[in-house]
């Protein structure tokens, strides 16, 4: 089956966690908006297409079927792929992994839009830099610290029992969202994140993921998208957390 | 089977959306903080029991399983009580639709703490001022539109074909939540949320909804919760959306 993912142009976004799972599965898809424009994504949104609604992308298109919400497409791509071990008690814990990736990421998103989606990061700065104050000192740490001893449960490199999965695609992004954002925060951090940083290592080394960063596929991460580097949301250079 | 919910004392929360599953699944099932105390909670949190590990509460015990994220326990509950259509694709849209919900919950909780979760709401009241306005005027209206259109393109009465669903009873708890956070607000969305308004005025007439809501187990809402009623947070009495 070839999927189409659809996806705003020009950010990694939340799509990135899809297009990781689908190049790393080798699957045939189209990144239809990156062929045809951000408006090929709109007449869904105004529920011209039958099927699922979606709130926003990114949201696949699989035979008939439309499915959105980042962990819920994965949820839905993985068993086919491979991505998932096959028991349902896995796939739970893979669900449930991945929906507080969900949330961290958002939190992430807030750190540089604490107020309001809908104004400039110009317009917010002042509470921007008290909210990824509060990200960097107790969120990072936090959540950080919980995926690391998820690790440390299983086999101390994957998230889910001893099987390469979704989870590990995931974590690798967030690893490498959170170092381009916060990469003061993410030294100080070092200690306390080795599985972790193993992990995101060993996933920029599988074949399908390697080709897949270094082709103009992956679009570098930039200050329109979730992980926005802003020099005065990171710790200060010599800070140590 | 005899579930053990697990969520913090005093405050609906997030486990409301479990509790309402299970209440109108008539589940056997304990709350075992509101027996035991918050501290029960702690020993999951610390990794002291084998099988997923939680980030946070709610989490659910159902046998020797574990399984944590709010939308993750709905789906794992639905099928077993008749709460979710058996299709696939139901299935999958049915998630979709309560990570939606998920999100707008999160939202609702950062007009009052958009900066911190770690500090006071009085620690941060003039960022809240600006986050609710946002909320109010941008994020209720798109949020509360799409669920509209979502039930306008079913049969106008469920989120999901033509059947009572766990999303609707998450629907419900989010109207009920809003109405009390926001109720100036929700007047003047009125005329825009007329089947989101009926259904969740038929879910309230569920005999086992009705019976809990009546019931001691239904905490009221208060300002520990997720959805807090604070008048400056809301629009003023004589202002219309």
């Amino acid at each position: 089956m070839r999927y189409e993912l659809y996806y705003w142009t020009g950010i990694q976004g939340r799509g990135e966690f899809v297009r990781l799972a689908l190049e790393d599965a080798g699957a045939d898809y189209r990144d239809v908006a990156r062929e045809q424009g951000d408006q090929a994504i709109m007449p869904f949104l105004r529920g011209e297409h039958p099927g699922a609604l979606p709130f926003a992308p990114p949201f696949l298109r699989a035979g008939r079927q439309l499915i959105a919400q980042t962990a819920n497409i994965l949820a839905f791509l993985a068993p086919r792929h491979g991505l998932v071990p096959t028991s349902a008690t896995s796939q739970t814990y893979a669900m449930q992994l991945q929906q507080t990736i969900s949330d961290v990421v958002a939190e992430a998103h807030d750190t540089h839009h604490p107020i309001s989606v809908e104004q400039y990061y110009d317009q917010q700065r002042v509470e921007a830099r008290k909210r990824a104050a509060a990200f960097r000192s107790e969120r990072m740490p936090k959540y950080l610290g919980y995926f690391e001893r998820v690790l440390e449960r299983g086999d101390g490199r994957h998230a889910i029992g001893r099987r390469h999965s979704y989870v590990d695609l995931s974590l690798f992004q967030l690893m490498s969202g959170l170092e381009y954002a916060f990469p003061n925060t993410m030294k100080g951090l070092r200690r306390r994140t080795t599985r972790l940083r193993s992990l995101s290592d060993r996933v920029a080394e599988r074949p399908n993921i390697a080709a897949y960063l270094a082709s103009p596929r992956r679009i570098p991460f930039n200050e329109d998208g979730i992980f926005r580097h802003y020099p005065e949301l990171d710790e200060n250079q010599n800070t140590s957390v």
